[in-house]
């Protein structure tokens, strides 16, 4: 029997609202405070395990956006483990996966002249993910993700990630980010529910 | 502050101890029922959040292997969401990680002459894990993962993964394991504990 979402996620109904075309908001970034992307993306696509600020039992990845780099800190907890003393991989490519997908957003809306951290964070989903582990990374430290996207195309943006704990770099992702198909934000025949 | 696991995680001191050496148990296949290669992982390195036997609060992917194949079902929470009506992706990253850490340690046996799912199934680690997102994976339905190792070598081995929902292929993977390195089952100067 497949399970059914919890409550609090929006149904089929409420979900075809789609956020207003992004659009330059002048003098935004002096005037407000940056947000983590994550926090603004649109309520009806927030709900994602990794980064979702209305997911109760997600990560809750936050990435901000300086200067053209997107940086994340995250604490895993005791549960997070592969062999005992090191972080589980699932957890570094989930992290770099929701971390990637923020970065996509905000190059995405600075070349159209929105403001990361200000304006609405427009939705990308993950076409691709390599991670490489470079080494074992421990389970302790605060772990620090930096991405920059490397190729910003209308549809498609290239992301890198470097994912460091106690400042060695432990693992590099790259990721495809496609922004999210319309499909995605409306029932359709292949949905399950 | 850095975290510390919980207290069922063994400590530096009892983590020393290493598996026997993988040897043929003649006719064990047809006297014992077959078990889950993660459930014959040694209790020391049976923590991993993905797949570990001994993780309360882990997602306990099990893999069971048919002439030459792994093959895994999982069935996703409601929290497991990425947008409305989806599977998280970086769920189906660490689904399809541990299953193949797994699948490589069974190819590796087998050319070994031992039994998967009989035997002690030998610990191996992730070096790089490549998903490529054929279709959004609904949420809702089992998924089912189903890999083979490509190549098996003493200290390496490649494994591809696909993992469908509803009989739709919807991810691919392609996964570069490790034999776990004598130091990750040893305290190390490395060692953040």
């Amino acid at each position: 029997m497949a399970s059914r979402p919890s409550p609090d996620v929006p149904s089929a109904e409420s979900r075809v609202r789609v956020w207003p075309a992004l659009a330059p908001t002048p003098g935004a970034a002096e005037s407000l405070s940056m947000k983590p992307l994550q926090d603004l993306y649109p309520d009806d696509f927030s709900h994602c395990y990794g980064c979702g600020r209305l997911n109760a039992d997600g990560l809750h990845v936050k990435s901000e956006w300086h200067d053209g780099e997107a940086v994340a800190r995250f604490q895993p907890a005791p549960q997070h483990i592969a062999l005992p003393g090191f972080v589980y991989g699932g957890l570094i490519a989930s992290l770099i996966d929701c971390h990637a997908m923020a970065t996509a957003a905000a190059a995405s809306m600075e070349k159209a002249g929105a403001t990361p951290g200000v304006d609405q964070t427009p939705r990308f989903v993950t076409a691709s993910l390599q991670v490489d582990y470079l080494r074992p990374t421990p389970l302790g430290p605060e772990l620090e993700l930096r991405s920059r996207a490397t190729e910003v195309g209308e549809r498609k943006v290239l992301v890198e990630v470097v994912l460091r704990a106690d400042n060695a770099e432990c693992a590099r992702g790259r990721v495809v980010a496609v922004r999210m198909p319309a499909g995605m934000a409306q029932p359709t025949s292949g949905r399950s529910r």
